[in-house]
C-alpha cells in the first residue's frame, strides 16, 4: 500500500492531507491560515509542520502538490504567486523531493484542481472537460485526451482573462469587460458597494436594500457571499449583479465551447453557489453562444474546497506511474 | 516510394493532387469548380474525373481528403455541407476506400490545413498551435502535442463564432458580434455597401469614394476583396471596416492565448492579404488581450490555397503511419 502526501499552498491557506493509494478517504488532515504578512518562506515553514505533524513517523511513497499561482510544470518551479510575495522562481518540487526523498510533482491549482475532478470528482469519464473556479478571481484547468494541458508555457486555462464586453468595466489587468471583472466575488462585491454609496439617502424605493441590511449598513462588509445570499434572499442590487456575472460566464463558457468542444465544463468556487437563477442564466447564455452542433454539458464540482488536494494525489499517483486505480482489477 | 493522393472538396472548388512520399513538389495537380448548382453527386462525380486524370494507371497507398464542412474524423463521415446540398452524413471515408481499395482518411479542411501548415509550413517546428482561416468564414484548427485537436465531436476550432462584441452587429448565426461576422470577407463587403448605399448623393465629403470607384459605382460588385483593395489604397471606410476585422481577430487570438496557451497563430485566407495595417491592428490587440505571461507568434500561412491539400498529404501518411519523413535518416 502507498501512501500520498497531497499539498495545497492557497494564497491564504495551507493544507496537507495524506491517503492510502486507491482509498478516498483521508488518512489524515491538516489545515492553517497563511499570516496576512506572509512570503514564501513562513508558508513553507507552516507547511513543513502540517506535513510533520500529519506524517509523524510515516513515509510517503510520493508527494503531489497544488500551488496557487504560475508554475513551470515541467520543473515544478513556481513563477510567482499574485497573493504572497518570495515565490518568484521557487523550485517547489526540487525542495521537497530533496527533503523528503520521494517523487514529487508540482502544478498551478487550477490544473490540479481539474485533474482532481477528472479522477475523483464530476470529471469521472470525461477525458475532455474545462473546470473553471469562480471565486476570488476566475480561473480555469483543462483535461484534454484524459491528461491535463497546460499550454506551451504552463499558463493555459486563464479564462478569467477572456474578453466578454470591451465595452465593459475596467479589469485590474488593465482590459475592458474581462469574465473575472464581471464574475468574481470581489469584483461583485465592489460594484454592489458603488451602486449602494450612490443611493442617495432618504429616497423612496432604494436598490439593494436587502443587502444593505446583511451588513447593517457597512457596505465595507458586502463581499461576494454576502452578494449571493442577498440575491438568494431577492435583493433586486444582488440578483442583477449575479445576472451579469451568470452572462459573462455563459458567454465564456459558450465561446470555449465553440473553440475547443469539450464534453463537459465543471464549475466550482463559491460564486456557483449562488443559486438556481445564476446555474440557469449560465447554461442558457453558454447555449445561445455555442453553434447548435456543438454538445457539452455544464455541472457544478463535486470536490468543493477538496479538489486541489485530490488532485495533488492524483498527481502523485502520476509520479509514481499508477494510471488509474479505478482502471485496475 | 509511396504514392500519396491529396483531395480537397472546397464547397466552391474541387482539387485532386498526388505527391510521393517525402517529396515537396506535386507530381501532378487537377482542380475545378464546383458548379453553381452543384450536389453531393456531382461534386463526387468531378472530383473522381479528377482523380482518374491525375493517376493515369498509377496506384497511390493512401488517400488523405480535406472536407469544406464538419466531418465525424473517428469514421470519415462528411456530416453537412454548408455549401452544397446532399452531403448530409455521406461516408466518404468509405467511399474512396472501397472504390481505390487503400487506406484513406478524411477530415474537415480547416483542421487538415492546420495539418498541413504543421507538417510543411508556418507551423513546422511548432507542437501547439492554432491555424486560423479569415475568408468568406472565418475558421481555425488545432495542433496540440503535435497532433490534431478535434474536440469531443470534431467540433473544435471555430473561433469564428466567439462573440467578442456583444453589442455589435447580428451575424447568421443569430449572435451579435462574432468574430467571423465582423472579420470575414463578404460580411465586410456588406457593410461597405450598407454605408454606400445611405451615402447622401450630392454630399460634398463622401466615406469610401475610393472603394466606390474601384466598382465603378456598382455597389453589388464590392467584394472582401476589393475592400481590402480600397484599404490598401488609403480608401477611408475600407480601413476602418479593415481595422474593425483586425481589431475582432486580435481580441479573439488573444482570448484563445489565454485560454490555451499555444506557441503560434498560423493566419491564412484572403482577408490576411490586406496588408501591414490589418497585420498590425492583429498583432496590437492580440497583445493588449493576452496577460502579459503569455507568449505567443502571429505568422502568415505559408502554404495558401494549397494548405489543405498539403494537409491531406498529412494525413494519408498518418494511415499508413510515416509519422513524419523530417524526422527519418
Amino acid at each position: 500500500m502507498t501512501l500520498f502526501l497531497a499539498l495545497d499552498f492557497g494564497g491564504t491557506k495551507l493544507a496537507a492531507a495524506m491517503v492510502n493509494g486507491g482509498s478516498r478517504e483521508w488518512l489524515g488532515y491538516e489545515r492553517a491560515l497563511s499570516p496576512t504578512d506572509a512570503n514564501a518562506n513562513t508558508d513553507l515553514e507552516i507547511m513543513r509542520s502540517l506535513i510533520y505533524s500529519l506524517l509523524q513517523k510515516a513515509k510517503p511513497g510520493a508527494i503531489g502538490v497544488s500551488f496557487g499561482g504560475p508554475v513551470d510544470a515541467t520543473t515544478g518551479t513556481v513563477r510567482l504567486s499574485h497573493h504572497v510575495p518570495g515565490w518568484e522562481n521557487i523550485p517547489l518540487q526540487d525542495l521537497f523531493r530533496e527533503e523528503f526523498g520521494v517523487p514529487t510533482r508540482v502544478d498551478n491549482d487550477a490544473n490540479v484542481a481539474a485533474l482532481g475532478e477528472h479522477r475523483f470528482g464530476a470529471g469521472q469519464g470525461y477525458d475532455s472537460l474545462f473546470y473553471i473556479t469562480v471565486s476570488t478571481g476566475v480561473g480555469g484547468g483543462w483535461i484534454l485526451n484524459g491528461k491535463p494541458w497546460r499550454g506551451a508555457e504552463g499558463m493555459a486555462g486563464e479564462i478569467g482573462h477572456m474578453v466578454v464586453d470591451p465595452n465593459g468595466p475596467v479589469c485590474l489587468c488593465g482590459k475592458r469587460g474581462c469574465v473575472e471583472r464581471l464574475a468574481s466575488g470581489p469584483y461583485m462585491a465592489q460594484d454592489a458597494r458603488e451602486v449602494l454609496g450612490k443611493e442617495p439617502p432618504g429616497r423612496q424605493e432604494k436598490r439593494g436594500e436587502v443587502l444593505r441590511g446583511l451588513v447593517g449598513g457597512d457596505l465595507e462588509l458586502i463581499t461576494g457571499k454576502v452578494v449571493s445570499e442577498a440575491a438568494a434572499a431577492g435583493d433586486d442590487l444582488a440578483v442583477s449583479l449575479l445576472s451579469r456575472a451568470g452572462w459573462a460566464l455563459g458567454l465564456g463558457i459558450g465561446n470555449v465551447a465553440n473553440l475547443m468542444n469539450p464534453q463537459r465544463f465543471v464549475l466550482g468556487g463559491g460564486v456557483t453557489n449562488a443559486g438556481e437563477g445564476f446555474w440557469d442564466m449560465v447554461r442558457k447564455v453558454a447555449r445561445e453562444t455555442a453553434l447548435p452542433e456543438v454538445n457539452f454539458d455544464i455541472v457544478s464540482a463535486a470536490l468543493g474546497d477538496d479538489a486541489p488536494l485530490w488532485g495533488a494525489v492524483a498527481l502523485a499517483e502520476e509520479v509514481l506511474g499508477v494510471k488509474d486505480y479505478r482502471h485496475q482489477g
